[in-house]
């Protein structure tokens, strides 16, 4: 067994990262491949199982060696019929049977998975949860994603949506609408898209006057991480949009507490890279509304693998199903 | 194996429930033992121990047929350890090693949780969750409790506090304070205590004057079930503060739904009596708050199993292991 090997693929939308591991996570070798998503992206799975069987070749490796192939993609995936439905960045409306293309191919164990889950896998097992058993990955991207380790394992729910907490209903006053049809959603409130709601917001009754505001009073086109590095640098108007920002989060967060228990929380995705003046921001706001025997339960921390979290919750998935 | 059978134990704080089951959940005897908490509690387990001897002689059972013994207790549970710690009701303030009494009295695999745990285990498998493998119990009772199921399987989180849901902050804006120190709290808005809490406030500024607003401010000492009654009877001020408490649990349980996408929540606990009534306000005011794409993904039920609901997950725990 000491030449087993994993392979792991992590789909996205313009390119997927393919790997080969060791089962400890060790990666063999790394590679990607550009997503084609012509034609109903029906040439998707059959451009991954040739750049598999090429680097298998070139490698040298048997795949009699090989333990199973992970596998994270975007949409609404089926774990126990490895189908995906309605991932459309892919052009894959209808349901796409992928266990069964791959089984084909390579007569092989092949586990399928949504991304936000894979990537809270891979941060539970090798990254910034350590390898603790309960732990939750927060994805502050464009929304709000994330995926549940609950002992160990992946929560799916009944119909494959545990996880996705960016639709949770942080503030049912609030006058900001989600894409979703609701109002005061996580999503809309705490993303790279929630922080600039909130701070066009807080430009109508703001009584600070600073450089963000009057630039963004002026119709220019400020990002999350303007507010963000100006907030740190002091500019009075982000520091209020980026407090109310913490304080929507930490709300979302308490919620995870509360109802799950777990000893981390990752902060992941592109706002996440505003570091450590984020997490001990929403770490604070966070204790305001726990259940007080939680408080000493957990820890807020930020990701740490980056872009290998797909790759390795994928090889993840196979030793977890051995 | 046909002669194979289960102990169940659901332990009170005055006392505690008893059954010998087949596998299958099916009955054999039930009978219910006093609770002696006297002696910091040290007599509760000796004489469960006692109990169970006595019972299985006079039905003439061979203990080498039994499975194995589940049970339900009050306090914090740690489930590998099978250890108990903090059930006041109990006069159990120190740590309680259960598990250890019970393998040394019979040689038994012996399993234990917490008693809200357990009755969600036995909600989720013969009750009102009809064998789904995602289903969350919110028992309404003096506080909020409750206990998830997922994928079949109790969660527990990182220290055994998994499903705790009656101090998620619901409303950070209210003046209603928790018995926890904080506000706001599903409990203190949303139990039997919640609805009182609710109905003194609404006394403050109702425009309906009627007969229970004014029996109230009268200093009546009202119920729950009053309050309920009177609102299904078409008392305007009753059905003002029962739409409040709806509105409340509704947001709670779409938490729920939106990050755990449960296919069945079962409402139980001695507010769950408001019947029909309860449940179909909840549904409505849960629905504003949850993500679209999950609006037909489950149902909320009344509990079924009463007070059998805790022998019987009892009775799956040991079946979950083995």
């Amino acid at each position: 067994m000491e030449n087993a090997f994993i392979i792991a693929i992590d789909l996205g939308g313009t390119s997927a990262k393919l790997a080969i591991l060791q089962p400890s996570g060790d990666i063999v070798s790394q590679w990607s491949v550009p997503t084609d998503i012509s034609d109903e992206g029906s040439h998707i799975v059959p451009n991954l199982i040739a750049a598999i069987r090429q680097q298998v070749a070139d490698l040298h490796l048997n795949m009699a060696d090989c333990l199973g192939i992970g596998m994270g993609t975007p949409g609404t995936v089926n774990v126990q019929d490895r189908t995906v439905i309605g991932a459309y960045n892919l052009n894959w409306a209808k349901r796409q049977n992928i266990g069964e293309a791959f089984e084909a191919a390579f007569g092989l164990p092949f586990y399928l998975d949504n991304d936000a889950n894979v990537a809270a896998l891979g941060e539970q097992w090798l990254g910034a949860g350590d390898g603790a058993s309960d732990v939750v990955m927060v994805t502050l991207g464009t929304g709000v994603g994330g995926g549940i380790v609950s002992a160990g394992e992946l929560l799916h729910g009944g119909s494959g949506a545990a996880g996705e907490i960016g639709h949770l209903t942080i503030d049912p006053h609030s006058s900001i609408q989600c894409t979703c049809g609701k109002v005061g959603c996580l999503e809309a409130l705490a993303s790279a898209t929630g922080i600039m709601n909130l701070a066009r917001l807080h430009l109508t009754h703001t009584q600070h006057q600073t450089e963000v505001s009057q630039r963004l009073a002026a119709g220019e086109a400020l990002t999350a991480k303007d507010i963000f590095t100006a907030a740190e640098a002091g500019d009075a108007f982000s520091q209020e949009v980026v407090k109310q920002f913490c304080n929507y989060l930490g709300l979302g967060i308490s919620h995870i507490i509360n109802m799950l228990n777990p000893s981390i929380i990752v902060l992941g995705g592109g706002v996440s890279q505003a570091g450590e003046f984020l997490r001990a921001n929403v770490a604070k706001q966070t204790e305001k509304y726990l259940f007080p025997a939680l408080l000493n339960t957990y820890e807020i921390v930020l990701a740490t693998l980056g872009n290998d979290a797909g790759i390795l919750g994928a090889c993840q998935l196979v030793n977890l199903a051995r």
